[in-house]
């Protein structure tokens, strides 16, 4: 197929080069060309624009850091909306909030375009090793058009609906998820610690416990204190939990935990944490307990 | 070894017939005699009271429901320290509080016994297959005499410290974990249901993010709604939460999700469900969302 | 003076009535105009749009339900500030956002117009009664001008700086006082009520305690559960909630009581309380504590 | 009447000496009995053990930190239980547990004795000018018997109900309807304080809005970050909290409010301010948001 990619970033990158790999055609746009430019060696064209990656493209990804820069790359000027074909779909891999998916749902259908949100689970080297776990959402013939180009990027794709934005709220969902995690282990890590418990046995024993490598990783991270480079920026962490508090809010449903875990993240920007892996977020509990 | 065995419920079924299966000598007591006497058929013999199922043993293992239970059975009237013989070692398999296993450590040594705390990870079939996880501490040389009952009963064994309670705390760290996992989910389905999302698309992108059977398990019961019959009951899982909240308070450890689980697990209570499995804390996000 | 009033409401008429009392040249403008109707009674002159009730007006006030009101009467198509003469001033006496606020200062400045915020305390029978408590602030040349407008309303006016906004958190943060003792009221009632304490005698304890009217109202009107009419409606309240969270983001601000209050109004409106009198609150602890 | 009063510290000095100056014979008793000399002027006389204190008294007054305090000179060795006469009363005005006050009742029942809790809210200054709020509760005709101690000592008393651990609860639920302001205004604090808005000019706008004098002082004490010396220390509130949420567990009434109330307090604990006054819980915000 013939592709645009707009947003070549840690995950972006490792996206693009395995749609190349799979054998199609993509039009790389980067704000920082430099990023981009790497790709033209896996075969990639630079495109100059949003728009000028998107004409002539059957679908055009887009892989940026929040909904702000999703909206203008998609309606701003010289975006992508303003160059599609008829009949083109875009493709948003990004984290967003649900009221912009229904928003990009909308207006795409309005020039005559077609729109699916295919938000990715996996940190940057799943994304290079083709292991992500994509959940996709939209019409059903647009998601089966796009089938193979999931295919090329993730180890597993779930379809959970026909509405775009329900694709974005497992997302979210899945974030706050890890996040709470997060908060457990830091709770528990401080509790531990100071009642004399060695940091490694209790990461051990709870990676036994639950089986996991996502605590297996994320547990070691906490008890060694590594949080750089971060893999994913704790002020991007806020973000997903601020959208996943507002999509909850949508439906009147509370959810004291994320709201929990927002007062904490927001402790932790406070303190100069932002760009830390959202690892550190444990950081927030060892000084409330003066650890 | 000649052992003792105080508490033939669920789980100690499965422990002591594992005792058995390895070739030790087992007297076990329940207060109901009727769940014990299944395993004469394995080889076990009945004692009267605890302190008969105490003497002449070189370890006595309790496995029961709460810290009450626990002292009385110790050092209550008829209880196991009044019938140990010197250099018996009390070896409590109990999920219980900090501070009583700081006393039993204490009032076993003035005894001239031995104590410690191995509180095990794992559901009752996890104890009938030899699969739980265990979590020891005491003084060294205790340990290791009592290495061979653990690998009897356990996959993996996990000492963490020379102080009993250590390993106590870390048993409590844990089921806080796991219910705050069931926390997670909890408010995670209740905020996608009411967006539209199938329960069991839900379950198994979350099954497949954490790869854990943690996860799998507890996630299927909530999707299912299936909290019966309980394979461990709320009413636990608050003591737990609470004892938990305890220890740390002790250290001076704020544990803000602690106590939302707890304020969680009351609300559950207040509506009947102390005797359905933890996992019904579902139900207390879906009750607030009016779902 | 000449004087433009835009939104006719409870709290607004109440306003208008006491600048017309004063002495001022009132034009008043409610999208229903039957409720403004009423005010030609008292000297006030019918406008048919914003935009007519600001031409040629010294300032104009708006007292509207939420943001978007406010954005929309200010800056939308025949909004005021299309038709305010040079040196005019807007004075927002809204509960709106601080991010709004900061927004129309600058737009208004941009235009050769004055903007100040002058958010009110009190209920509607304070507004009737020239009670309410104002708190302004802006430019301090353009708060010396509008001063005798606040001494034709309240009771008492705070000025607090000169960046609008400020007044706008501290009227924020007061409705959060609000609401946190409508909270603590609501758990407090429900746990001497399941003890076997009378309503009353617990209202009348507090009541004695804090020696404050606003505990005295609130208090009686939880422990009567008299909820209609709402002198200010949940739905308002759990929009100053989200403001003050905000507001207290953007200076990262963990405010953990706020995000509990956030929760429990998420939790009122999804049991269909918006409507009620924002001290319905109490209902969503009786339902939690199943009483 | 014949009175016996143990506990002479800030609080129990007034109230000693109220009870004097009423005409009353006082015996009073202190583990340290510097302080209760100084009651002699005042026409006290000095008891040298609880029980001394009690004999030939008509009632006997404890105002002790703490529920072991209380349970010790009750019925410790040489407590006030193994001394009173047939018919006496003992009158507990300490902030107590429900629990203990249950217990308390049908002690004192079995032996002979009355028992009423009588807790009081008001400062030391309170305590010394007769200004006292008495909450009571026991049988009947015990509170008749009393009601002139009660007139002695404080400016109103209320009479909860004829189970004595229901004055408790109140006076629980009042300390942590304080609490909950404390909170409050320490999270509106910091939010104004970023947002450049002046302590004092905060406090104002909240003292008029409240018209409290609760909230004027303990604002005061906030906005001027003066905790020494402690009206009353950091880890008394602590302790109320505590078991607050211990009489709302008993009757399945999650409190998270007061759950917030207790993370916020041990946080102050673990940063060395358990001797501060408890209105220093402001500073857990103010280290929350970096400030």
């Amino acid at each position: 197929m013939k592709l645009g990619f707009i947003g070549i970033g840690k995950m972006g990158a490792g996206i693009a080069r395995n749609l190349l790999r799979a054998g199609h055609s993509v039009a790389v746009y980067n704000r920082t060309p430099e990023k981009a430019k790497a790709l033209t060696q896996d075969g990639a064209t630079m495109a100059a624009s949003p728009a000028e990656a998107a004409r002539d493209s059957d679908a055009v990804m887009t892989m940026l850091p929040d909904d702000h820069a999703v909206e203008d790359v998609a309606f701003g000027e010289g975006g992508i909306a303003s160059a599609m074909k008829p009949g083109a779909v875009h493709v948003s891999h990004s984290t967003i909030g649900v009221a912009l998916a229904k928003k990009l749902s909308k207006w795409h259908e309005q020039r005559g375009h077609g729109y699916i949100s295919a938000p990715v689970f996996g940190r940057p080297e799943a994304a290079e090793a083709k292991k992500l776990v994509v959940v996709a959402a939209g019409p059903a013939q647009l998601l089966e058009k796009a089938r193979p180009l999931f295919d090329a990027i993730g180890r597993r794709t779930f379809v959970v609906g026909a509405d775009a934005s329900e694709a974005n709220v497992v997302k979210l969902c899945g974030n706050f998820m890890i996040a709470s995690m997060l908060e457990a282990f830091s709770e528990a890590f401080a509790t531990t610690a100071k009642s004399g418990v060695n940091r490694q046995d209790f990461l051990e024993i709870i990676s036994e416990l639950f089986g996991s490598p996502v605590y297996g990783n994320y547990g070691a991270a906490i008890a060694n204190e590594k949080f750089e480079p971060a893999g994913f920026a704790l002020k991007l962490g806020l973000k997903d939990i601020r959208l996943v508090l507002e999509a909850a809010a949508v439906e009147a449903v509370p959810m004291p935990l994320a709201s929990l875990l927002r007062d904490q993240f927001i402790s932790a920007v406070a303190h100069g944490q932002q760009d830390l892996d959202w690892s550190s977020l444990s950081q927030v509990s060892a000084r409330s307990a003066s650890l």
